[in-house]
């Protein structure tokens, strides 16, 4: 099945356009992990709590929303073993049926850019010229700051391994605009003109529900600009992060919506993870007590988005 | 010592502005190389190609180059067993007195690019809360697309730990510029933009030889840009890609320069690696003939750049 259309399908069958950030932050993480691990100051074992922790969360997360989004830098800053665990992670997530969404942000050219593209979402050579599979997650994010040679062989990866990516387009944070809203001689903004290019780009790659393997990135805290990105993007699903902590509200992620209720799937990292205790609360509480508190905020997210796009959208498929 | 003057003492004693890029790909490794492990289709094997195969141009270039430049994408599509030998490569250059550039071009925005900053040039937490350091290389290139906001963790990095950065600001590919190369309002590309930024924030933290740890990438398939950049960012140490392979030629190096003979370092990776063999010859070579064209490559490139530069600026300082 078309790499979009499992995800859609996950979507409709959790009524939950949402992803869950695994962004495992060490000083966040409850000290009821950092306790389970025999030798506490290696960087195996802070990867191995990483894991752990993450795993919970997805046990805890797993029924109730269609993907989780783990966020590269928490592993890789441990290095090999850090990625040995992010790799523990996206395994685990996959047995529990969720897609997973990798944002690692990559951006190269040539090459090199093949390299990032078959090592995440492709296969790899082998020394006896064989290939297999890598990293092999179902999704990556990737930045366009290096032109559209840097975004081709990715997209070309999709086509080949059905599989998706989220361009980097218009990002949630304060200082996105300084070069992502530049205005072209033409008068379009940069965000508009690799809407633009994603679009065309996308086109070929479709699933039945319409929407292409190339996605776009684009911040709930500016809902007027996504509206027009939306507009210009008809066949992208858009992976919307600054929900929550970044101040995106649940009415802002509408523009980011077509009427039936798809075509975006909005983050949420630290309100699921951590923003639903207190750091006190994390340094005492139990691992039951603490996906209790990730089970409740879960459903209070998914509740508060599908009841906010059920009355804007009527008439949504979900 | 200052990461910079670190940097430069090394360039002096070699008298040769370049760094050798480690792009280890395995199309286009000699044969020699992969009949060596014994399990040849797993990413652990594939992983220890590359060592093999890095560990070898290390030993050939490290007495005649300042630097080398590993380039993550073709470790990390192997998952953590590339990233550890990505450890292990690193960890062999320092051993004999290379400087390390990391080429990742990573970004992201708050505690996520301090999560890409800790871990590569920084210190990471351990699960009893103390640090320790992790990827731990000398530079790190770093992608400006999420705008300021995605460089301060870096930056600050810098400062903290004695490591230096290279942000991208011009590089040396067809479609760098789709995006770098947009005007801005006020007439200034965004590439003129990033240099300005650049140069007011590395301010604080020059070495004796007045440059800072917050440098640039400035492609060498521009040099009227270069020269433009050069001027806009005089404390700014330049990492020049594009020579040899991507079309640019010695003298197009020489507006990256300062007449001292100082502010750029040249990269070099597929003259070195690979292109000085046919690929006939990389499937029957010895690792010594192999390491015999390496080490020949090296000290041409070292000639050409060092003559053009003599040439230009007799009054050099080494």
């Amino acid at each position: 099945m078309h790499i979009m259309d499992q995800l859609i399908e996950k979507i409709i069958r959790t009524k939950n356009p949402s992803v869950i950030g695994l962004d495992p932050d060490m000083s966040k993480i409850p000290t009821c992990y950092k306790t389970k691990v025999p030798v506490s100051a290696t960087l195996q074992a802070a990867a191995h709590v990483l894991f752990l922790f993450c795993r919970d969360i997805i046990d805890a997360v797993s029924p109730f929303v269609p993907a989780v989004k783990p966020q590269m830098a928490f592993f890789e800053k441990y290095g090999s073993c850090g990625v040995a665990a992010f790799e523990q992670v996206t395994a685990y997530a996959k047995t529990k049926g969720l897609a997973v969404i990798e944002d690692a942000k990559r951006n190269d050219i040539g090459n090199t850019a093949k390299a990032y593209a078959d090592g995440h979402l492709g296969q790899v050579e082998m020394p006896d010229g064989s290939l297999r599979p890598s990293l092999n997650v179902d999704f990556l994010t990737v930045s366009p700051f290096l032109g559209s040679e840097s975004l081709e062989p990715f997209i070309e990866s999709c086509q080949m391994n059905n599989k998706g990516i989220f361009v980097l387009v218009k990002t949630s944070n304060k200082s996105s605009g300084e070069i992502q809203d530049v205005l072209a001689a033409d008068g379009q903004s940069i965000s508009q003109h690799l809407a633009d290019y994603i679009a065309r780009q996308g086109a070929g790659t479709r699933g039945t529900y319409g929407y292409s393997a190339v996605g776009a990135v684009v911040g709930a805290t500016y809902p007027e600009q996504a509206s027009v990105l939306r507009n210009r993007m008809p066949g992208q699903y858009f992976l919307v992060p600054g929900y929550g902590a970044q101040g995106g509200k649940a009415r802002d992620i509408l523009p980011c919506f077509h009427e039936n209720g798809l075509g975006a799937i909005v983050n949420a990292s630290r309100a699921i993870l951590y923003d639903h205790m207190t750091s006190e609360d994390r340094a005492r509480c139990t691992r039951e007590q603490y996906m209790a508190g990730v089970k409740t905020a879960v459903l209070h997210m998914q509740k508060e988005l599908y009841s906010t796009l059920k009355k804007e959208y009527p008439q949504m498929i979900y």
